[in-house]
């Protein structure tokens, strides 16, 4: 196969980034957080250069947004200030702050006299980021990098083309101080078309974490062998149980359908136990609609709430992630009813049941296949600084690996380090030596 | 996308094998221990049935053994015996004795009063096991999946069908008396045209393990969109440092060669520093020769060794596993002229230095990006049993989620189960609560 330009321009740069990160990973954890405080300070004395890029490439935006072209929001969420940059140095400092993610042993088992199995915490190698507009991106993958010593590709949205440049160099710059040749442990691609070219690099790039539209991250799952941390869609339920609280579930239903609701593990369906649903219907749709919700339904909730309330939801609402101020109710007959819609349907994301009655609680939690699975509680709570994890490198919707709110042990795998004095296989299989197998406090 | 036959009768199967996992996942770890006792007596107690059925799969291959449609080492792994069985429930009963993966809590969080987050093991949902002939197989890979709660998709080779037939009712019998229905946790395919189906079907089957040929595993790695546990292919180098102790280099290189070169974790190559390059390899190829082993080796090499002695390396020598008696030897100027050969040609399985320089031995350990990395010990340690590991489900070479030797954990994901009492995200971004985030023993 014939490789394009940008293949082969993406192959030599990434590779590059490769044998950096090598070398980075190379570092003791206290030299790896230096580098982390002096990209702190870099940034924040920087702040005027950072900010002035950034007018300029939201001043580029301008007419687009005014011709309707692209949307306010992605001009808000590429818009930065000095308060914004302060902000970016602050978490690369916290990222410092955390645990050396490398220096444990995760276990050591001596398999005979001097012959001992290590198995330690190493970086994966390359991690691609493909981002959209949030030029805040860049700082925070890169220092999460950094500490992990992993090298790093970054593929910025093009309307961000000029804030990101500058934070990139101001890393590069931090790194090659440190040693020539580590800043390009980080490598920045702008054009579109080094997107399918890094797709393809499945044996240089180790991971892809795709931030953008559902539609993005689903091509990015489509059209690459790489793994990817990342969630197709959140299409997260809320089961109101007959044993439910009936004021509880209203307000949880209110804030995870409204508190941002743009989020993906924002409620999108809630599910209505048929005992409960003529006392709990009509009072939620009331509250929904006063808070600006659309509410979609099935027939028997219209019956109870008036056909004339609610519009009819078609079979496409129960597979759509709205991203917005859109709810779809259905009563369902029962627990199993409720189950089985949930596994059809669900994208194992975040799902939530809402009971006072801790055995079938017990069950939801362990028998639905999610990420997250709640109990009386906001799915809004499905987040990486909610969790506690202290950075987020990004939600998973997929079972290997790291799944759920992911933190820096996402970017990282491990490999068993076997150290002997020349011992073969042969003497074990003949008997003439025996395993010990004693498991090593670490 | 209208369905072929062969794949809406394996998505029905599939989906009732998911259905039964989620009811074997909720049974205590005792009751699933006492399944895998009761399946290791059925086993034992149908030795005469099973030896029968192999008999009549052995008879049936004889023909194509003797023209040579199939090999005689096929022939030779699908025999088994009265002691081959009982060696079967023998490892049945040692998986019951293996600790409950499902049971313990990975992390407790305390994010505020009455809102708690745990992160608890869980078994991944329905495995797909495709193999050929050995039918030791079957009980293997269903003792691990009923030990960890997950349904079991086998294909099996049609040369063993019936052996595998008996094997996988005996086991269905068993499930079936504990809970009607419970048998359908295991299910087994035979036909050739369901191992695509089964490989499109990724809602519904959470982890494909191939076993079989190199050729094979890679089609399942570009075919299928299933995460895969398992090793294309194992290009296994031997770097030997000028710093070597050269008695131990041709122990270790011999053994690591000839102790079983069928398996993937046999030397395919050594790479030997230039320094001691005339003192080792005149003795090293004697050794090797005189134990079978066909020598390839780079001009250098054939320079000190005589050229007539030894093959000329090609290209695609260094690229090439052979899985039997050839090894292909390369003189190298120095270390990083070996970690650049092993990072271009490594399949990231296993790779080994021999040295007596603790220093470059630490470099080697840390550097190199493989599964197992060794010192002075033969590449074929790299196991699961001889990593004490308790059972293997396989050896990985991706790098997320298990790597290596895998055990029972690589059967398992996890996920965040949050208890509330009607906690909403609006309280804590309005900074009405703040969140405690105060981590508990477990």
């Amino acid at each position: 196969m014939s490789k394009t330009m940008a293949q082969a321009d993406a192959s030599t740069l990434v590779r590059q980034t490769r044998r950096a990160a090598r070398s980075l990973a190379g570092m003791s954890g206290e030299a790896r957080n230096e580098l982390l405080r002096a990209a702190a300070n870099a940034i924040e004395s920087r702040t005027d250069d950072i900010v002035a890029a950034n007018e300029e490439d939201c001043m580029a935006l301008a007419p687009d947004v005014a011709s309707g072209a692209v949307s306010q929001a992605l001009a808000d969420r590429l818009q930065t200030s000095s308060a914004g940059v302060r902000e970016m140095a602050a978490r690369v400092r916290d990222v410092a702050s955390l645990e050396d993610p490398l220096a444990h042993v995760i276990a050591t088992t001596e398999l005979d006299d001097s012959l001992t199995l290590y198995k330690v915490p190493c970086p994966l190698g390359v991690i691609a980021v493909v981002f959209e507009s949030r030029p805040d991106v860049v700082p925070q993958v890169a220092s999460l990098a950094i500490k992990s010593g992993n090298g790093l590709v970054l593929k910025g949205g093009a309307e961000a083309r000029r804030t990101n440049r500058v934070l990139v160099s101001i890393l590069r710059e931090v790194l090659a101080a440190r040693r020539p040749g580590l800043e390009h442990a980080i490598c920045l691609f702008e054009e579109r078309a080094h997107v399918m070219a890094l797709l393809q690099m499945d044996r240089d790039i180790d991971l892809v974490v795709p931030r953008g539209s559902t539609e993005f991250v689903n091509f990015v799952f489509k059209n690459s062998r790489i793994p990817v941390l990342g969630h197709g869609s959140g299409i997260c339920h809320i089961y109101v149980d007959a044993a439910a609280d009936l004021s509880m579930a209203r307000k949880v239903i209110l804030d995870s359908k409204t508190q941002y609701p743009a989020a993906c593990n924002s409620a999108e369906k809630v599910l209505v136990h048929a005992k409960i649903a003529e006392r709990l219907l009509p009072e939620l749709i009331h509250d929904l609609q006063n808070a600006g919700v659309e509410v979609r339904a099935c027939d028997r909730t219209r019956k109870i709430a008036g056909p004339a309330k609610v519009r009819a939801a078609t079979e496409e609402d129960w597979s759509t992630e709205y991203s917005d101020l859109i709810l779809t109710i259905k009563v369902v007959d029962d627990f199993e009813d409720a189950m089985a819609h949930i596994e059809q349907y669900g994208s194992r994301h975040t799902e939530c049941i809402l009971t006072e009655d801790a055995a079938t609680a017990t069950r939801f939690l362990d028998e639905v296949d999610a990420a997250s699975v709640f109990h009386n509680a906001s799915t809004r709570f499905a987040d990486g600084f909610r969790y506690g994890l202290g950075a987020e490198v990004g939600i998973s919707t997929s079972k290997l690996h790291a799944r759920g709110p992911v933190g820096i042990e996402g970017l990282l795998t491990y490999k068993y380090k076997l150290r002997g004095s020349g011992q073969v296989v042969a003497d074990y299989a003949a008997g003439r030596r025996k395993f010990t197998h004693r498991k090593k406090g670490n």
